[in-house]
């Protein structure tokens, strides 16, 4: 089910430059804010709201996505920690922000949402150039059905 | 593996007060702070730090556990949102916070950490009747195999 008042249902098409990577039953976004660099959104295609309104099989595959994900930006960045979040009190279609820590991050080891920060945008090229790397890292991790972005 | 300098790894030992129940592979305890009604959190036995680490039947069912437990506050406290958080910069040993949001919390719709809460403490005997709560909704909703508190 796709709700055009639904701004995750609309995002894939709505921000092309930041798509990396279509999978099975998610789209794999870069986040605008690259304050945490590498912070990536892993978005069910389904408008679905909570982990249990899934059935147990689709459950597993989101998770492997989200799995997938996290140990691509982990040996790509190689951040001291992986942050998996699953929130969507604002907007409840399933998004996990997958966020990179770092030691010498401004908030480490508090939470990100611990003190407000400037939103860190990049250029097109930059972003193009993050994107392309965080696909390729998935890419050379595993196999996948479906590539099309 | 269970490091006697982790805090995660001891905690179940360290606070029964706060047991709600043993699972396959997590401990699932109630977090002494109950400023937001029914916080729980899903800890692995082993030390681990982060999702990638384990193997994918050992990650299915991990994930399987924290779903349960989701479901299980969402039917107990009707919140308006489950949040699902694994951090695990300061203790990195992998502990899910799970953490019923409500409209009427103080900080909707904003993460749990955006700002600073006085922690909620309960008397001992509420903590107990908040345990046994979620404790019987998980056995209400499905098997489970170990129960040893």
């Amino acid at each position: 089910m796709i709700m055009e008042t639904c701004s995750m249902c609309t995002k894939w098409n709505d921000e092309p430059g930041l798509r990396i990577a279509e999978l099975d039953l998610c789209y794999v976004m870069l986040n605008r804010d690259q304050f945490f660099h590498g912070y990536t959104f892993v978005i069910t295609k389904k408008h679905v709201k909570e982990l249990f309104h899934l059935d147990k099989k689709t459950r597993e595959t989101v998770m492997e996505e989200v799995n997938r994900v996290a140990e691509a930006l982990y040996n790509l960045f190689q951040p001291d920690k992986i942050n998996y979040e699953l929130l969507g009190n604002m907007v409840p279609h399933m998004h996990w922000h997958i966020v990179p820590r770092y030691r010498d991050d401004a908030l480490w080891p508090r939470p990100l949402w611990a003190e407000p920060h400037p939103e860190r945008t990049l250029t097109a090229t930059e972003y193009a150039a993050r994107v392309e790397q965080i696909r390729e890292q998935l890419k050379a991790q595993g196999e996948q059905t479906s590539w099309t972005i």
